[in-house]
């Protein structure tokens, strides 16, 4: 018995080994299939996709080996498809890629897994084919409730620092934080929700076997323990600038909300609110001085009406409320009185006065500097003398 | 012969000495009336302006002194009104006012001068009575193409380099600076236009014989040589809380936009903002780090969609511009080819590689590859060696 020309054993061993024991022959197939489509075709490509969706994983993936006709597209598409595909056919590398996600723990997820997030699906056709993750399922599920925190690599000590309250403070309300693991934001989001105890998700543009930036490999270990490392690539595959491009859309997908905290013009953090907003996201940005070039991309995102100023954790909260909590709505509602302000204007805190004085001063009439008195008496703010009235002593501003 | 009981010549020569030599006496009587109006009701007093829209300032002031009926309001509006303003009525303190101004060199405007600031009229039944001011006729003029940069006292070193760079560039553009000669942020927007050769206004909130703050009566005196400074308070007034916020009023009306360069959360410039708010001019914040308090009144106007976000004078001139002078406007669309992307990812900038193997790494078909590489020559970004391709030495990001 084989699949796809492979030892069937051998396989099934395999893709139990990345997924469940309990998978059926059948899904031993698909998920095989999506493990080598995540290979061959580049991430966000719509053509695989529909292909996928049209024929099934194994479908598709039969059809091209055998170079017979696919469906899912336009003859154009299809044949394009097939010649960017073709290429990187090669049935060991797959089992090499299965091999090393096992020797790293990691595991193979598919549309039809339970825990799959079902937020990616609202990529339509540029959905991940297959995700690979070391980490937590507790993680996993969290993304239902996460918020993405992006930015700059090379973030200002202001930058991290706001990253850093946001991220413990959002964890604090019941968020998992999702982040892309480079250096800067990236990385001190990450760290403040490992620090606060909260989960955290990381979305890598290449294998998850192999951690980049290696700089960060300390980092990426500690979250594939307590939360999430996720790539639509197989172990093996290095990021290039298009995968870190479509790895932003995974990162927007799979969030309620985006948050940029520091972006100069031309950061790849621009990119994810992108990703947001052509998802209808909801994208916030912070501010921070206008003569910081890091903050020049968020202050373009907000002036563009793209994104939402934020200031701190519960406004970004508010960009993607969670069932269940309450947010700290904005009860502000100042409205002074006009004739309060000029009748206490025209009091003294010392010496009493008369109401026709204070009238005189204020330019009220007596008989409104009368009634506002009274309110103002019965607040505590004035009080009368024997000569007249005065503000009290304990009334500050 | 007398005007409200006043010699006439001892009238008509303080009226000329604050107005024109060639004033009629009917409009010596209404200037009369309307400096002393300007005493009598307190800045913004709607039903003071509708009475004297209705009997003229001359007739409203008779019919108040002789306690005869007024119109311009409801019963009960004009027995408070005549409440609020008879305690005032005193004919000497209006001569005092007069005297005053003409020693300080001071000019009383009012509506039917030709020179009278018609973005005032906007503001309806609470535009001014008449305004007393100091400085140039060319600065009044310029009101008309003015843009207001107010903020708080308690500004940051940040905040008043923002403000000196804002003043001085829309200066540069062809503005008028307008504030309300505070300590902080007026301070220096005042200052920055002075310093780049420009004019600039200030609207006190008190007589302009006695300017306010003390501290800067150094810099109004250079205001009033060069520029103006403005009141709708008659000479000897002080400043009020009333006063302040209704003042607050004036620098929104007289200008184009106006610009909110620092504020707390209870800065008064943020009511200067909502009076902008309510004649529909436009309203420009300048965020700041969201750590700093000072930027706490800005982040909440750009957050409540009052004021749009500006980060420079280009910015805020845009808000308003200038008839005949282009804005700067956007040409940024970059819009980046995927294939490109990828095709540059694939090569190298020292080996050569085939066409063949770039599609491969690339993830595009052969033919694909082939076309994007043709244009990439074009632009000088890669080249073709004996073995294949490879990125120009000269290619940077």
């Amino acid at each position: 018995m084989t699949i796809f020309g492979l030892k069937e054993a051998e396989v099934a061993t395999l893709v139990r080994a990345v997924t469940r024991d309990d998978v059926t022959r059948e899904q031993i197939v698909d998920r095989f299939a999506r493990a080598a489509w995540s290979g061959l075709a580049e991430p966000g490509d719509r053509v695989a996709w529909s292909v996928i969706d049209a024929l099934g994983a194994g479908g598709a993936l039969t059809a091209l080996i055998e170079k017979r006709p696919l469906v899912g597209g336009t003859p154009d598409e299809l044949s394009e498809g097939v010649a960017r595909w073709q290429p990187r056919i090669k049935a060991e590398s797959v089992m090499i890629a299965l091999r090393q996600a096992a020797r790293f723990g990691a595991r193979l997820r598919v549309p039809d897994d339970d825990d799959w997030p079902a937020s990616l699906n609202d990529l339509g056709p540029h959905a991940p084919i297959a995700l690979w993750t070391r980490g937590t399922a507790e993680a996993l599920a969290a993304l239902d409730r996460s918020i993405a925190l992006v930015g700059a690599r090379a973030a200002t000590g202001y930058g991290e620092h706001v990253t850093m309250e946001a991220s413990a403070g959002l964890v604090d309300r019941g968020y998992a934080i999702v982040s892309g693991a480079a250096y800067g934001i990236d990385g001190m989001a990450h760290r403040a929700a490992l620090a606060s105890g909260g989960l955290t998700i990381a979305f890598l543009a290449g294998g998850v076997d192999r951690f980049y930036p290696s700089g960060h490999d300390a980092l990426l270990t500690r979250i594939a323990q307590h939360g999430l490392v996720v790539s639509e690539l197989p172990c093996g595959q290095p990021p290039t600038r298009w995968r870190f491009l479509q790895r932003n859309r995974l990162i927007a997908a799979s969030s309620l909300a985006t948050v940029v905290l520091e972006a100069g013009w031309r950061s790849g953090s621009l990119n994810t609110a992108h990703h947001a907003l052509t998802l209808a996201r909801p994208i916030g940005a912070v501010p921070g001085p206008v003569t910081s070039a890091a903050s020049g991309g968020c202050h373009q995102l907000i002036r563009s009406g793209k994104a939402e100023l934020v200031t701190n954790a519960d406004e970004m909260a508010e960009l993607a409320p969670l069932p269940g909590r309450g947010s700290s709505s904005d009860r502000f509602t100042e409205h002074e009185r006009a004739e309060v302000i000029r009748v206490r204007d025209a009091l003294s805190d010392r010496s009493a006065r008369p109401v026709a004085d204070v009238a005189a001063r204020s330019g009220l009439a007596v008989t409104e500097v009368a009634s506002v008195l009274a309110l103002l008496e019965l607040e505590g703010l004035v009080e009368e003398r024997a000569t007249g009235w005065r503000r009290s002593k304990k009334a500050g501003e």
